[in-house]
């Protein structure tokens, strides 16, 4: 990794983060942010939910969607280009931005399931999985999803613009420590600066069994990796009922 | 589940309870109505029909459908923001909706059957169960279904908000005992208060078979379990013919 | 069964006689009406036709679906409500509206078949089955079907206005013996009641073949069987060339 | 079959040998009529032609359309009815107009091919047989093919009205002769009568081959049998290169 | 093959080398003419290409389509009725023109790949074979096919009616010997009769190997082999990239 | 390949390299220009990316679209006929084109996946990869992909034109010395002629492993193999995250 894909990750990654530390209503922290390659992933910001996720609410939704247009967000306001590596986020903000229309009745269109025909069969052939929907209906469903998606992705805008000196603060933390904590971000959104001091963690391998205790709190986080191509945001995603 | 879940399943069995216990025609009522997780289900409400259900009138099902929008009505009345809580709830009033349009003929559509076509053949593959209708009915279809179900929605939201006291009396009791009967249900919406005595009854897991007959009236009821997601409202779901 | 669902299924089947027994040429005289159920089937009207059936004519197809109409019409009229037991009728007379015009050129579309594309290939998947006119055809084809049934629905209803006594006393006939012949339909349709004595018969099960011979008359009838839901009307189908 | 069977189908065949004799040009005679059951067919019109018959020109696939709905019309002239009777000969009709618009370029449409597309695979599986044109080419081609279908219809209308009694007398002979040959068709159009002996032939059923020799010149006929439903004429349907 | 076949083989065969021979730049110039029937084919026009094809240029590509519809014209032009004959002629010219719009970008359309969405799967099933373009694309798609051949068409016919002696004279040297040379087809555009001697040539049924190299030079002939219907053409379709 | 195609694929290699030297911002610079066949290849143009690529700029992308136009381009420019030689830049472009809108969110339909369902089962079958969205989403889609090309492919032109006394410099070079290096397009580039030698270097056919070593920089090198129809360029394509 080059120093120009090291500032577009740290970038990226603060512009997640940063947007989440703005949005969250305490329900999901930022547990720690880092530009540390692992596997496919070029960086990641993990989250640290405060308890098991039962329902999704249509106001944290659509933070999590503001959240998940954070890094392609910050590489427009600092590159003045974009880059596919938002790929991996704009699927996951699609799809919950689908559910909301589709599956949970969040939208102008009402409490209505519009799905598609289940043709289960055996030896697998789905079918084409027709849409058991019309056309006309086939528009306004774009037409919702992209409205949902292209509020979130104005008002991430609008957030990394007014932090935008954090934002800066935050990016060059990454590139010089390369992973800080949830109360850093905080801090730099609070004060302008880390406050905190950095701890240093060997981040082990996975180890056999024995080790696992330790490891707890860190394996419940929530991980957004950045798979290969900066994106991800995975973890938060609802899981529809 | 914290107090935040807590809250909103007892609003959420709530609702369908006391929208069921407004509109039946003493066909279907409530039995019971619990917020004691089970399986994936974080409540449930509970009916016990008064005979085998053979035919199901248009006045019943769309009843029904406005009892399905009972739960999400009420968040919406009582929280101010909705969840995913209710997407069970939705595909069930859908598909009752649908089978209303283009199965029963109970529409402004005619006594028509709007199907997919039947192509059945060895080893699957159903194709891609394709419409054998236009796109023009399909839009009709749509626009029908969407109807039905707004329509009821309203009603479960006029029926909430006329019998606020008797919602939050009902939640109340339900975050208080867990479990209330039908009869508690009747009593709140009559006279705004329980008046029976609360029976703590002991729900044996599944056991033996010897034990069944105990269990008799109890496994003739229906239930509304929501499954996981505040949802569910399966049972009174017209077996279409 | 319930005195509900009693009076509805010998009202129901009270109308598929009426109408026919009005309608009908003396090609398919009813044969006998049950409220009897078997199986599934919640009631049926017989029918004796007169020869083999080779061919379908365009009137006898619209009396047909006159009379397939004639259970929800009677549904309608005597209760205010309607139900989903008719699903097997509208199945059907969709089924033989559908033949009519996009296999058997009776309609306004002309003598040109409207028809599926056939891939038949080993081992099955019909691929979509997919249609091979366009969309605006498709908008036509439904509008005629929508149209034929239409008509066939609302002329039974005024057959069955006509003779609303000739019903009341059809359907308490049905109540009180469970089962008539053809012959009283005519009776209670000319005379305003029954002049026939009711010849209780015991319905066998099937039984070995020795005894098969004597019911020969019986199982050449074509029966509206109504199948679990009130419908049925399967065997006056139009089986197409 | 009964005598209203027996004179549809004289009649129905009577139609199709009368619009041949009138409309062919030497170059595909009848052969022979009959309405003896076989097999599934009530009836049949035989066909001799006079070459092998290697290319279709467009004014005799027009012709050949215009016989194809000599069956219905003759129904439609006599009866006033009209019957299943005729899909065979729609589903012809039909297919000869498709492949003159969407394989020979024999319309405004011009020398283009409007295919499906070609997927084969291992296995099978054709897929949906996708249509390789647009919805607007659709309808043009729908328009197209009916526009040629119900010219010729309307053209064999004409023609039966114009020889009413010739058409009639055909018929007669049928019910009488049960079979006749393409002279005495000819003789009925030309004098309004037979004039030919009847030869009362026995057709034997097939029989080991040293016996095929003699049926040399029969089995070289092509014929418009009905298969079940007075329809057929799948003979001269042209065999698309 | 009667009179009348050989006439319209022969001047359907004439109607492609005159085209042709008109057209060509040199670079696949007319290798011989015949009508001739070999397994299905009527007749055949072979090409000699001066190199191998690597490329297709799209004023080559026009001008194959051209001598492409060469046959039909002549049909229409001498006849005043046309055939089926054409049908794979049509399917080349078509097959060509798609390809020019589709995959070689050589129209209005710009250089954009339109193509079917590629789902290679085990055990075949290639789905649908959806198309990835939208409904308004293919209306263009199939306007501009249809322009490139309609053109074409309209060329060939001013071709052949500008040299219709030309043409005469080529039909009847073909009814007369059978196969004439590409060097004959120059002399009668050029003089207006073959002054070439004709050396008849026996064309030898594929033997053993040693024989072959005298055949070298025909073998490298592309032909336009009519197959069974005087279409054929099939030699110089450029074969997509 | 006679002088015509060496001329042809000297010209649109030459397009490639040149277009590619004008646009690079020195992040993949061309490596080696060569109409030397190679398997299905007339001739190829290879580039040496600076660093792995981990994303891919929307910049970067559009500079990567205009030089697969650049083999189109000049044989526009020279030959004033366009060839079937660019069908591989034609479906590269698009399929890049198309990532950009449905993919990476690049263009004025927003952040947004359209994406085809994904409907995996066991042994195939993908059904018809249907897409998931309206058919006026499709039509935008397409719209958007054919101006992205649409304007990198008069881009091309433009520095094509602007530098045509380079371009015909390059294609005399190539036809002279076959292959070229980077360092001399960019010397014809900037002094209108080539300044280094040529190094002829033997292109060993793939040998035994110990001789890998010496071509390592060679193997690292992205072609643009242009494939039996002088297209290709799909090293550069992105892989799509």
């Amino acid at each position: 990794m080059d120093d120009e894909d090291r500032k577009i990750t740290a970038y990226h990654e603060a512009g997640h983060a940063l947007v989440q530390a703005v949005v969250d209503d305490g329900h999901m922290p930022v547990h720690k942010v880092t530009i540390i390659p692992r596997g496919q992933s070029l960086g990641s910001t993990m989250f640290m939910p405060k308890k098991d996720l039962l329902n999704h609410s249509k106001r944290r939704l659509l933070n999590q969607i503001c959240c998940g247009m954070g890094g392609r967000s910050a590489e427009e306001i600092v590159m003045g280009d974009i880059t596919s590596g938002a790929s991996g986020d704009i699927r996951m903000v699609t799809t919950t931005a689908r559910h909301m229309v589709c599956d949970w009745g969040m939208t102008e269109l009402g409490p209505i399931a519009y799905g598609e025909s289940q043709s289960h069969a055996y030896m697998g052939t789905v079918g084409a999985g027709a849409k058991n929907y019309s056309e006309e209906t086939a528009q306004k469903i774009d037409q919702v999803i992209h409205d949902i998606v292209q509020e979130q992705y104005i008002r991430s805008l609008q957030i990394l613009n007014e932090h935008r000196a954090a934002l800066d603060t935050m990016a060059e933390a990454l590139l010089e420590h390369e992973t800080i904590d949830g109360n850093h971000v905080n801090e730099i959104l609070e004060f302008g600066e880390m406050r905190s001091p950095i701890i240093k963690r060997v981040i082990a391998e996975p180890e056999p069994e024995p080790d696992a205790v330790d490891d707890e709190t860190e394996s419940q986080a929530e991980e957004d990796d950045d798979k290969g191509d900066l994106s991800g945001e995975e973890a938060p995603a609802p899981s529809p009922a």
